[in-house]
């Protein structure tokens, strides 16, 4: 079975994105020369991403594929193609269940929260890589929306990157990698 | 002036508490033998607490006396006496302000939210030390409430204790110590 992956960069006080999907505060943070981020995506086979998200990150890129290597998915309730992609508008906990057992390398989640909450509350992460950046927005998208798990994880590593901290924990049944 | 402080933990989903004040999670948390928390007191003058905060954490001492090297300062506002204690009714803005004027080792900030949010808002935490533990609780009271601060801080260390994470931060003007 494939592994699901959240990897993806948090400020201090747990959001995603500030007011208006800003992100600004997260391309300004000094993350050194190195991150984990050329390694990771070597492992990833399939995108998950919520419409926003996507579209917001094609603002990022001028509109250049976002992961040529990769197959993406994009959920979305109202539209059916965004940008020549097809989406998803199925329930995410069905499709992901299907979706890890196809052949293929791991499936990385990228958010939002409207995705990722109903994800969280069937238990359906293995592993999660969380950056933590040295800011406070105050309000925005929050990675982790009142959810149903409540459970204990495995901590496996931490590791600096320049100003961000990246946390990596797994299910408490998995082994550290 | 004395440094007010943050220092406490979180699940990594952002709570300093579950549902109906539940910190068992953390208290079954490994810490291994040490942890930061024998420096740190050692710096302390006072400690200012919400009421929840106080009268769950008295539940975990059966009513001993929880810093009795610290004066405390239980914020309140509408009982005028805890457990023999005195508390505070008035803005615990304007209230810290004063405080940290006065002469002494530094101020502790245990919670919850209800206390911080303000305090937070007014950019009045010089430190923050938050030990995030491997735990998803999904609900309870967050240690980041919406707020309106907007600011970069300083990143200044790491520490593992056991499964604790330690994340050190302290504004961007401050020294690191």
């Amino acid at each position: 079975m494939r592994k699901v992956i959240f990897y993806g960069a948090i400020s201090l006080d747990g959001y995603l994105a500030g007011k208006n999907e800003d992100l600004e505060w997260l391309l300004t943070t000094n993350t050194g020369e190195t991150t984990s981020y050329e390694e990771f995506i070597k492992t990833i086979g399939t995108v998950v991403m919520g419409r926003i998200t996507y579209q917001e990150a094609l603002k990022l890129t001028n509109g250049a594929p976002l992961y040529p290597e990769q197959e993406m998915i994009i959920f979305s309730r109202n539209h059916e193609i965004i940008d020549g992609q097809k989406t998803v508008s199925s329930d995410p906990v069905a499709y992901i269940k299907e979706l890890r057992e196809k052949r293929g390398k791991d499936i990385w989640l990228v958010g939002g929260a409207d995705l990722l909450t109903p994800l969280i509350s069937a238990n359906l992460i293995d592993h999660w890589y969380i950056q933590i950046a040295p800011v406070l927005l105050g309000k925005g998208k929050r990675l982790f929306d009142s959810h149903s798990l409540n459970t204990r994880l495995r901590f496996v590593e931490m590791r600096q990157f320049g100003e961000l901290v990246e946390l990596h924990y797994c299910k408490a049944n998995l082994p550290r990698v």
